[in-house]
C-alpha cells in the first residue's frame, strides 16, 4: 500500500534526508504535501522534483509562489500560514506527518496531526519539551502512532521490546525489566576544551559539531549540551519515565546512538554510522524495514569507542534541564523559551556561549508561572512561552550591555 | 506460573551460573532435575541444597549416589547413564531443559528434549552442529522452544524483532530487513601474538582466556578460534543463514556480545558484562526479564572499544568451518569430532596448539563421508562422529610422532 506523507519544515536537513529516501521509494511512498517558510525558493525546486498535491507557505507568500507554480505548469494547491500548515497535517489525504519544524513554530501542527489520528514521525523536540502530556494524551485519545525521528530517540524505540513500541505507556511494567535508558551525547565542539575556552568561542567554533551535519540552533544546543537536555525530557515523555531513570553518557563517535539497560545486565544498542536517513527510513517504514540510502557503518574500521560521564560544571544547561523536568512541564516551556532567545542572541553576537546557560538558569528561577493544568491547552502553553521569551529578551539585554 | 528446570550438566560453569540465578528467584524455578558425570561430590552438594526430585548420573555411579542421598535422608530419584538423562530431559513434570552438557554427550538428550516439546536453553553447541537440521526439525514439528544461552547466539536473539524471535524460520522475510549477522569474537590470548609464539604456546597459555571463565575444552577452541567458526555454524542453523550472511568481528573487550545488521544501516547490540548469568536469565525468564544477580557494566567506566577482521591465516580453524558449513552436515560432524580429538590431544601435551588447525583441515579433506540425508537420524550422525573421531586419532599419532 502506498503511504502518503507530508513533509511540514521540507527544506530543512530532515526535510532533505527524508525526500531522499522518499525518491528512493516510489512504489511505497507518495509525497503528498510539502512545507517551507524561509527557503522558498528550494521548496518551489521540491515542488518541480515531486510534485505533491499540496503546498504551504508563509500566508505573505500564497500567491506569488501559486504564480510561480501554475507558471511552470505544476497543479499544486497552494495554502498559507499557519492554518494552512495544520490543514495539510490533519488532511484526510495524509497519512503520515514528517514534523519537522524546528522549534515552537512546530508545535501546532504536530499537535493537529495527532489529534487527526495521523502517524507522526517526530523530529519537533518542541512538541514534547512544551507541551508533551497534550501530546501524548492526543496521541492516545485519537490512536495516533508516534515515531521518533531524532537519531537518540529512534535508538532506543528500537532496543525497546515489542510491546512498548507498540504502546509506550506500558514502560513501568515490570516485567519489561526495563532498568534505564542511556542517551549517548557527541559532547559537542567543546568537550575536550575548558570552560574559559568555551566562554571565549564564537559562532563558527560552537556550531561546527563533529559527527552530525545539523542546522544552527541544535548545533549551539549541542555545543552547551542543552540538546541533551531538550532531548532527555523528550524521553521522559516519549517513554513515560521520570527523569531519574534516563542517564546520559558522552560517546564522542557517536556510533552508539543510544541504549536501553535491563534488569538482566543486556544492554541493547542501536549502532550506526551518524546520518538521520537510519532513523527516518526506520519510522517511516515501521515495522518492516527498508533501504536508507546510508553509507554502511564499517565495523571492522571502528576503535576507540568511549564513554565518559558528563561534566555538569561545564554543561549546566543539561542540569537544568533534569531540574526542569522535574518541576513540572511549565518549567519545561519555559526553559526552552529562554533557550531559544539566548541561543538567537548568542548566534548574533550580543552573549557567549556560556551565557546561556546563566541565561537560562536565570529565567527559570525568577519567571513564575503557576503549574500547569491537566486540562491545559495549547494556548495556556503558548501564553507561558510568550511571557518566558518577553523575560529573557530582558535578560539578554542585561547580559549583552555588561559584556 | 512456576517453571520446573532440569539442568543438564549442572556442576559445570553453565550449570553454576544456571543454579545461582535459580536460587535467587525461588518463587517463579523449581529446581526439578540435574545431571553430574564427573563431579559427583559437586553434584551430591547441589542435591543437598536444591533437592531435585530426580538426579542422573554414570549408570556405574548409580548405588553409590543413592546410598549417599539415602544416608543424607534425602528423598531423590537417581537414574543412570544416557537413558536416565534422557528420562528425565523428557520427563513430563520437565517444563525447561538446560543442556548444558560439553560435546557430543549432550546431544541425544537435547534432541529428546525438542522431540519431548520442552522449552530448550540450549548451551551445547554440538546439538546444533553435529545435527543442526534434525534438531530444527524437531523442534519445528514438536512445538518445542529453544532459545540460546551462548552469549553471542543470545545477543543476536535479542536484536532480532519479535516474530523472527517466535519463528526464527522467518528470517529470509525481505519485510525484517536482516542484512547481515555479526559475531563478536574477544581473539582469545593469542590476538596479539604471532602464529610463531601461537605455537610455541602451552596449555596454561591457551585456557588463559582474557575475559570469560570457561572449561578448558571452549578455553582452547577460544584460542584457535574454532569455538567461533562452531558458533558461526550454530547460528546458520538457529537463524536459517548461509555462512556468507554471518560476519565475525574480533572485539578484544568482550562488551558488545554480538549484533543484528538492518537494511536501513541500524545494527542492534546487546551489551553487557561478561557474565553467563546475564543471558541464562535472559533465557530462563523470555519473554520476561529477571535479575541476573550479574554486576551490572559501568558504562562510565569503558573506553577503547576496538573492532579488528580476524586473521584467517592465523585462525584457520574459522575458514575451516564456513569450508564445513558449506560442504553440508556430513563435514561440520567431522570438523567437530576432529576437533573434540585434536584439543584433548593439545590438552594431553601430544601436539601443539596450531596442530589443531592442520589437523582439522587434513580430517576435514580426508575423511570421506557421504552426503547426510534429510531423513538421517541421530544413529546416522553418530555413527559420522565416531568415524572421524577414529580418523582423526590415527592423524594425531602421526603428528605427535613428528614433534
Amino acid at each position: 500500500m502506498m503511504q502518503r506523507i507530508a513533509v511540514l519544515g521540507a527544506t530543512g536537513s530532515i526535510g532533505d534526508s527524508t525526500l531522499a529516501i522518499l525518491a528512493a521509494h516510489p512504489q511505497q511512498y507518495q509525497v503528498y504535501a510539502l512545507s517551507g517558510y524561509h527557503r522558498l525558493d528550494k521548496l518551489f525546486a521540491l515542488c518541480q522534483q515531486f510534485v505533491p498535491k499540496r503546498v504551504n507557505v508563509p500566508a505573505a507568500a500564497v500567491d506569488d509562489f501559486a504564480q510561480r507554480l501554475s507558471a511552470a505548469k505544476l497543479d499544486i494547491e497552494v495554502v498559507g500560514g499557519a492554518a494552512g500548515l495544520i490543514d495539510i497535517a490533519t488532511d484526510s489525504q495524509t497519512d503520515t506527518v514528517v514534523a519537522a519544524i524546528v522549534g515552537a513554530a512546530g508545535l501546532p501542527s504536530t499537535l493537529a496531526a495527532a489529534r487527526a489520528g495521523k502517524r507522526i514521525l517526530l523530529a519537533n523536540k518542541e512538541a514534547l519539551v512544551m507541551a508533551g502530556q497534550v501530546m501524548i494524551d492526543a496521541v492516545k485519545t485519537h490512536h495516533a502512532t508516534l515515531l521518533p525521528l531524532d537519531s537518540e530517540h529512534n535508538a532506543i524505540f528500537q532496543c525497546l521490546p515489542v510491546d512498548i513500541q507498540q504502546d509506550s505507556r506500558q514502560i513501568h511494567q515490570p516485567k519489561h525489566g526495563v532498568r534505564k535508558l542511556w542517551l549517548t551525547a557527541s559532547g559537542g565542539p567543546f568537550l575536550q576544551q575548558s570552560f574559559a575556552q568555551m566562554q571565549k568561542a564564537g559562532v563558527a567554533e560552537a556550531v561546527k559539531h563533529p559527527n552530525w551535519s545539523m542546522g544552527q540552533k541544535i548545533s549551539v544546543d549541542s555545543a552547551t549540551m542543552m540538546n541533551k537536555g531538550l532531548e532527555l525530557i523528550e524521553a521522559c515523555h516519549l517513554f513515560d519515565l521520570s527523569e531519574d531513570k534516563i542517564n546520559v553518557v558522552i560517546h564522542p563517535q557517536s556510533i552508539i546512538h543510544s541504549m536501553v539497560e535491563y534488569s538482566d545486565g543486556s544492554f541493547l544498542a542501536q549502532l550506526g554510522s551518524p546520518d538521520m536517513k537510519t532513523p527516518i527510513a526506520h519510522a517511516l517504514s515501521y515495522p518492516a524495514r527498508i533501504d536508507s540510502g546510508s553509507q554502511p557503518l564499517d565495523l571492522y574500521a571502528l576503535s576507540g569507542l568511549e564513554f565518559i560521564e558528563p561534566d555538569l560544571q561545564k554543561f549546566a544547561c543539561l542540569r537544568l534541564a533534569r531540574q526542569a523536568m522535574q518541576a513540572g512541564t511549565q518549567a519545561t516551556i519555559v526553559l526552552n523559551a529562554a533557550n531559544e532567545i539566548a541561543v538567537a542572541a548568542f548566534l548574533a553576537g550580543q552573549i557567549r556561549l556560556t551565557d546561556i546557560a546563566d541565561i537560562n538558569e536565570q529565567a527559570l528561577s525568577e519567571i513564575q508561572v503557576p503549574l500547569l493544568a491537566a486540562s491545559a491547552d495549547i494556548e495556556d502553553i503558548l501564553s507561558i512561552d510568550q511571557l518566558a521569551r518577553r523575560h529573557t529578551e530582558a535578560l539578554v539585554a542585561k547580559v549583552a550591555k555588561s559584556i
